[in-house]
Parts: structure tokens; sequence; C-alpha cells
């Protein structure tokens, strides 16, 4: 019996096991599998997407901006405080098309799984991604299922990718000098909790990860434009691998500007600053999963603020420092006591397999 | 000096040494990384396709039909007489997009790479793909790399998902009785040059998987109208693992008619053949990657099939049956003899891994 309940290769032969698993663990748990004419349910080569002219924002007679996003996941432990890897994918591509300004249409999911892998937790991971896809209100529309022998994979690895639609895709590389930097809310929760729950600390175990899908709360702070009908949102990422510290160094080496940020500023739990100390551990480049790091025009900072601040998920937002004409390229963190440093791109990665 | 050209978990760290492994192995040997505003080059947190009335087949001002589609591959060995792992994953998803009936438009690229791994190899993987990406015009757009401990995965991993456009997709469901199927060459060529090159076999050491992309085959047949303007093909699917035994029996089931194959009509070449009777396998049953199952409309049956000849990839193209009423939901195979049994859906998988 514990067998029929486990993962077999046959599970992913292409044939009759691999359609009913995918009937009685995926199908049955995803609500929203459909965008156009062919959805999920059909398991067809692909699925489609209807663009109406009624209900895309963005559409215009003449032109269409799709936006398209991938994301390979091979978190590990693949259920921590928080989370698990079904929510963490889905985010990861509701969170990408979002920060690329796009509101989110469809996903698609691939999924490897190693032979011997448990379809009760199989099920568990459904159910979450389930979950996201409905507080966003997007279907996945099509999907793939491979098993690999037990001895090839430590665990499941999960691909979403995703298309968004947006009239114009905002870009790391869109910061003008003036633009005031806004995180999202506290820093570094997702890489502390998966760490916390990985090695087991006592300390910290009440840390859970800020996964979670920022579209909802993005979406308004989009219709915000200055006189000229721009959006105020200058560039905008998701912090994950990196940290703040990856995302800023991106947006500063593409849009040529300095960043200044001030340290008291940015939101991070007391917890998690202590256990960055004690591990010797820069909470700058810890991974996030549910925050979004923002540039937007210095006249509408407040209104875009005050946006993010409504959401539950950007209610400890805050404006955390400025571009300018310094330094282009580069990112400085200034202290409380007014001495500065800069943040580097990190090299390597403090905790791997964080998402 | 030979670690150097070995995969580290810092090149999936989403810092530094990652950058400069997608720019030296991967920026560096793809041609064509842009489709919109934002294409892979940028780095961005996903990328853009600009979709304009004047350069889209199928863009109406008040619909468009937009396909998706996603693979992940996890091929052994990698490198195989015939292809790769890298040609492998864009030919899955060209050719999904292919049978939906929609022109590829981008594809997104989602690497999960084992610490280790040869760099050299993986440049070779990424050259394979950028042939493919090529030869169908089709660019990736946007990516992502994640790295794992060696101890977590046996090798390279890659999914690829695509975006395509069409006016209606087909769909497996779509045959009616007395359709004509068709196939688009010899079967079996892919699954069996595999297995030969995974176990060692002395015979068939010639034999080479047929991987293509297929697009510019059937590209031409789908604009073959019935009188009543609609598509002559009826059905279209890519029979990967499974084989067509698998592809046959999904079209039947969900087109609610019986198909009837005839043996001696289906392309097979003598060493496939030989073969798969010394190892009890059936060829029906054994992936292909570059080859089509097509259901066509009686009257235009001929016209489709000169029309897929036209082209190297087709040019062994046979009608092997026809869709009735007998039987719905299974697929008979007729020998040169006059016996008849049915084609199973396949249990599982004779070769695993196959794609």
């Amino acid at each position: 019996m514990a067998r029929e309940n486990k993962i077999s290769m046959e599970h992913g032969a292409g044939g009759q096991q691999m359609q009913s698993l995918i009937g009685s663990v995926i199908l049955k748990n995803l609500k929203k599998t459909c965008a156009g004419t062919v959805g999920l349910d059909s398991l067809d080569d692909g699925a489609s997407i209807t663009l109406l002219k009624e209900n895309c924002g963005g559409f215009q007679s003449d032109k269409i901006e799709l936006v398209m996003t991938t994301d390979s996941h091979v978190v590990k432990p693949i259920f921590f405080p928080g989370g698990d890897i079904g929510r963490v994918s889905v985010c990861g591509a509701v969170n990408d098309l979002s920060v690329m300004g796009a509101r989110p249409l469809a996903l698609s999911c691939g999924m490897i799984i190693p032979e011997g892998f448990d379809i009760t937790d199989l099920e568990k991971v459904v159910c979450s991604m389930n979950a996201v896809l409905e507080e966003v209100g997007v279907p996945i529309i099509t999907g793939d299922t491979k098993t690999v022998e037990g001895s090839a994979l430590d665990s499941i690895m999960i691909n979403i990718s995703g298309i968004g639609i947006c009239d114009a895709p905002v870009r790391d590389s869109g910061l003008s000098p003036g633009d005031k930097i806004i995180v999202s809310g506290y820093i570094a929760d997702h890489g502390m909790a998966l760490l916390t729950k990985r090695e087991g600390f006592e300390f910290n175990s009440d840390l859970v990860s800020d996964v979670a899908p920022v579209w909802k709360m993005i979406e308004p702070a989009l219709s915000v434009r200055t006189k000229d009908g721009k959006k105020a949102i200058s560039a905008m990422k998701d912090p994950t691998r990196g940290g703040i510290a990856d995302s800023l160094n991106e947006m500063a080496q593409k849009s040529k500007v300095g960043i200044q940020i001030e340290e008291e500023k940015i939101p991070i739990r007391e917890a998690v600053q202590t256990s960055c100390e004690m591990l010797g551990l820069d909470p700058l480049e810890i991974a996030n999963e549910g925050k979004v790091v923002l540039g937007v025009h210095p006249d509408y900072a407040e209104q875009v603020l005050k946006i993010l601040k409504q959401h539950p998920y950007g209610k400890d937002a805050a404006i955390i420092g400025v571009a300018g004409t310094d330094k282009p390229g580069k990112v400085i963190l200034v202290s409380a006591l007014g001495s500065t440093r800069y943040v580097d791109v990190p090299t390597g990665d403090p905790i791997p397999r964080v998402c």
C-alpha cells in the first residue's frame, strides 16, 4: 500500500499512469486552469490564451506588449515555515511579471519528480500553488511532468513560466537621478526562515518566510502617472537570490545612476538582524520572496508608498534611499552614524537553494 | 585550472559569477534573443514580446489567440547520436507549438545545473539550442539558471517554455470520422538511438535520433483550407514519450472516434524494426522527436501529404490510417495479413528519460 502512494517512473511515462496522476493530484486541486480555447484539462500539447480587446489592459489595435518570464525552483527543504516549493514557484512567476509591470495572464508548470517521492507531499505542493493562483486570479494552463530515478535527483524541482500583459514594461534600467528607492517591507525573512529550518537552529524558530504574490499590491501603484503620462514607477525588481544588494546593484548599473540607501530606514526584523550578525551574514544579500524594490519619480514617491502600505504585503514599506548622479553603477549604504560603504554585488550565495 | 571550467554553486547564486557565466556561455552563443522591448540580454526579471498588427498572422483587432507550452527535459545521456539535450529541448517547445498550429514567437529557458558540470559541455548544449533557434527563426528571450550540489542531481535538466500565435489552435480532439491519419516519417528513431547509445549496443550503431524542429514543415500545410475555410488539418500531435501509440490513443479518445492504422504503411527503418524485435519493444510506443501525427480531412489528405513530403523532415511521410465511427476511443492496428489488434495506451515507459 505504501508503494502506491509514491511516485514511480511510470508516472512520468506519458501514458495511462501519468494521466491518472495528473487527474487525481494536479487537475483535482487546481481550480483555475484555462485562459482561452484550450486549457490544462485538455492535456493537449500546449494551451491557448485568448486576448480580447475588452478585457486586456494595454491592448491597442496595432500593438500588444506581452511579458514572458521563467524560473526553475530547487528550494530545499521543500516545506518550510511560511510556505513550500509550490507557493514559492507560483509567486516567483507572478512576482517577476509584476515587477515588469505586467498583469499575469497565464502560467505553465513543469515538474521533475524523483521516483519514490510522496504523492501526498505532491498534493500539498499543488494545493499551495492553487492558493496563490486563486489569490491572484491567474490560471496554470499547461504543464509537463517528468520522473527520474530516485538516485538522479534529491527532490522535486518545479519550473513555472508566465505570460503577462502591459502597455510598456517597467525595466531595471529605468531609474533617473532623483528617483526615490522604496522597499515594500521587511527584508531577508525568506532566506533566514529557510536557513533556520534547514539547519535546525533553536533561535528564530518563529521566523516565517515572506513568500507571497505581490501583484495585487503593485497593480494600483502602476496607475500612478507623471504629468507626461509615464508611470511614476521607473524601475522595479523582486529581490530574491542575492537580496536587495543584488537588485539595487542591477538597477544602478543598468540605469547608470548611483544609489544611496540609509541603513536605519531599511525595514528589518530584530530577530533577522540578530541572527544575521550571529551567523556573519549580510541581510542585504539574503533572499526575499514577497518583496519589491522600486524606483519612483520623487514627486510621486509618497503617493506610491501610501498605495503600497494599503496592502497587507506592503504595510511596512519604506523609502530607503535615492538615485543620484554620483558614483554611477554603485550602491552606497549610509549608516545611522553617517559612515558609508559600498554595497557590493554578492559574489556567492550565503544560502544556496533558496528558491 | 580544471576547476575553473566546472560549474560551481556560485554560478547559480544570482550575483557576479552567474552574470559572467550567462554572458560568456549563454548570451555569446545565442544569436537571436529579443522579440520586443526587453530581450534576454537585458537580464531583467522577464522579457517582452511585441505583437504588431502587421507582423502577426492571425491577428484580428478584437481577438488574438496565443499558445503556450512547457517541457522539462531530463534526457540521458545528454549527448547522443543525432543531437543533445539542447537540441531536444528547443525542438520540444517548437514542436508542441507547431502541432497546436501556432507560429513560434518566443521561448524561455530554465536550466538546473549540478555543481561540477563541465562548462564546455554547457556551451555545446547552448550552441545546439542556437542552431535550432536559427533554423526556425525564434528567439530565447528570457531565462533562469539554478545550480545545485553535485549530489542532488545527476546531470543538467532544461525547461523550455514557448509562446506562439495562431488564429485557432489545432486540437487533439478535432478528428472526424473519415479523416486520414498521416505520420510525417520514420518512427521510433529517437528512442532507439538513445537506447543504443545508453546501453552501448553494438548493433544499430549507425542509428541517429530524428530530433528536429517541425515548424517549417508544418507551416505551409496549415494553410490548406477546406471549402468552409477551416484548416484541412483537423488534429495534430508530436509523438514523443509513448510514441505514436500514445498520440493516436489520445486523439481517438478526445475526438471520440476509432482509428484504424495499417501496419505495413507505417514508415519504420528495418534496423529499428529488427532491434525492437530483439529487445521485445513495440516501435509504436517508442519516442520520436521530429515527427508529427496528423488527422486530415479526406479530401485534402493527398495535398497535405504532398506539402509535407516537400520538406526534408517530411520526405518519408505517409498516410497510415483513417478515423471512423467504429470502436470510438480505440486504435486498431491491421497487419499485412489482415489480422487486427488494439494498440493500447502505453502503461509504462520502455525507455525512460528519453526527452
